[in-house]
């Protein structure tokens, strides 16, 4: 009996493979003389994690850069290069995320990405042939000019000035100077993984949606939405690239439109991409059961997130398999689910009721239970024993 | 497909009936056109919910009587009549539980059980052949004098006065009376359900044992346990009867002795009378799956416990059929259950990391998805489309 284990992390708790390796503890309690096959393959869907998990299902490296938080700040933010040694991942997050602003401190006016075009330098370094950048989790609404900017590219003003950083000063761009670009930047791949579909300006744009929960009043998301138009315009002026109203160019402050804008790189499912670099279709032959799971399974789930790329993944190749989701908790509206992703049964794993905090310290141990009880119901069903 | 439903209550939320049906509707919800055969027999272990269980799965009655507490206060305590009308069922500590007491007023010294007497009475009232006791949850340690009494028996002093309610009044005793006993009480059979197998007496017996958890000291377990030997003296002097040492003699503060020295009553283990008066072994019969479930399971479930006595039975009858407990919470130390119970998987209802007061307030809705979610793994694997 072959289970394949592809969960997402478990937020606040487990990472992905430690996710998987619970409940493979489970599985394999049950099956005593008979050792079941099983493979942990570790997913995420371009949002945090997505370094870990394909890291932790290629055999891959962590490795750490110097860089600038979205305020400027010096520190060490870390990236991947996966087991092939050709493909780094990032999430700009790590440089960029909203974990290094606070409520006095976030103001998407100032914020750069910045940090994230330093951790695309330090992984053209490493001499990869390819780059993975997950968006999501950003603190910044610059449209990827401090990116550009670390890359070696020019943003300048009327006066021939560099723009600093920050959307606001967006307004003043007049000229874009992408010469002196980094010029490894030409020889790899570069592939987005992001799952948000919103275009960059309007008002389904980036500073309209996104700007709220980066800071931004009414007032300041229309300041912001008006210079990441200038920024469009500018933009189309010089490079002759129109990216206004690219699907997914609003993603991440804009930093969807400035890696559209100014690199070759193309626009992905996180999940699709993490599914392709992890080798799960190759993993799920012959599956007899597979495993999924994350933190909060909800209506969210079909539009993308981990347990529903693998769930589809799964009904293609191994549509008799039952596709058993493992969550932290479900949300409300979960009945299309079901339908919608070809996932056949959901288990919340705490066992018993507690708070928060001691269902996430107790994660790991309560996922081997449930998982260990939902094999015991299969090896019965199946009559294997 | 034929599901059988046989879950005992859900203490401090649902009845066993409650449950059940609420497992019920889960599983309604993934079968679509097909409906399956779903049949809810609500159990009990002869402890608490043991008359609602077997009133619901019968089609009996709630009927209710004026008695008295442990501390002679009047309450109304209710009692059930099977739907066939022959069999009534009551729980000794619906007159004389340990809910009537506080920390401040119990005395296992002074408490009574002269309302189950009471209740006993009004069960002969209601013309029934047969009458079920559940023993459990008692305030008392009085070697069941007080029902003695209630039921027209008379406990005399040297002095040939009546001897005052209470455990510590048997140091008293000189002289049972039991001529003027209610003459109904000959006709009936009076079956016990209790899992205890204490004596009467000795470190083993209801004062040592139980007396702590209704106020005693040790000195006054002391005091007790050498007046429950006195009574049993005096028993066998004057009735013939051994109950010092009979195996369950000491539940419920001595009651099972009293009713096995004043009425023809049989200790039977609680969840096997439920099982059969509520026709589970009937109900199991071609059975493709059986539920089961409590509120708590632990190592104390293989001690014959609801999920413990369905899955025996359902192993006996329906081997094939999985049987699976779904549960509010799991203990420490449930490795065993699985082998020795007949339990194939455990899951608990709680959906998502939550306080107790809310898990008990949602149980409801939590059983119903916990128990939707495992019908969609089965007929999954079933294929049972």
């Amino acid at each position: 009996m072959k289970f394949v284990i592809a969960p997402d992390s478990f937020k606040g708790s487990l990472t992905a493979k430690q996710a998987g390796d619970a409940m493979a503890i489970g599985i394999k309690r049950v099956f005593l003389n008979q050792t079941p096959e099983i493979k942990v393959v570790p997913q995420a869907d371009g949002g945090e994690g997505t370094v870990q998990s394909l890291v932790d299902a290629t055999n891959g490296q962590m490795l750490a850069a110097k860089v600038h938080d979205p305020l400027g700040h010096p520190i060490m933010a870390h990236f991947g290069v996966l087991g092939n040694r050709q493909t780094a991942v990032i999430e700009m997050s790590a440089a960029s995320g909203l974990q290094y602003v606070n409520y006095q401190t976030r103001d998407p006016r100032l914020t750069s990405t910045f940090g994230t075009g330093e951790l695309i330098l330090a992984a053209l370094k490493q001499d990869v042939k390819e780059i993975i950048i997950g968006l999501g989790g950003s603190a910044t609404n610059d449209g990827g000019a401090g990116m550009f900017q670390a890359l070696g590219g020019h943003l300048l003003d009327q006066r021939g000035q560099e723009l600093i950083h920050g959307g606001a000063a967006l307004k003043q761009l007049a000229r874009i100077d992408a010469s002196s670009l980094n010029s490894r930047l030409n020889q790899v791949k570069i592939k987005i993984a992001s799952d948000v579909t919103n275009p960059l300006v309007g008002p389904q744009g980036a500073s309209y949606i996104f700007g709220p929960q980066k800071g931004a009043t009414i007032e300041i998301a229309e300041q912001l939405d008006l210079a990441l138009k200038h920024y469009a315009a500018i933009i189309k002026q010089d490079l002759g690239v129109e990216v206004a109203n690219l699907p997914g160019a609003g993603a991440a402050g804009g930093l969807g439109a400035g890696l559209l804008a100014f690199t070759a790189a193309k626009m992905c499912h996180g999940i699709e991409l993490v599914i392709e670099y992890t080798g799960l279709k190759h993993q799920l032959q012959q599956a007899d059961v597979v495993l999924t799971g994350e933190g909060k399974i909800d209506l969210q789930t079909k539009f993308g997130k981990t347990p529903f790329g693998v769930a589809q993944a799964a009904k293609k190749l191994v549509p008799q398999a039952p596709v058993i989701a493992l969550v932290g908790n479900i949300g409300p509206g979960i009945e299309q689910i079901y339908q919608e992703t070809g996932i056949d049964a959901i288990f919340t794993t705490p066992v018993g009721a507690k708070s928060l905090p001691r269902a996430l310290s107790e994660a790991k141990h309560d996922i081997s239970l449930t998982a260990e009880n939902v094999a015991r119901l299969i090896k019965k069903m199946s009559n294997f024993r």
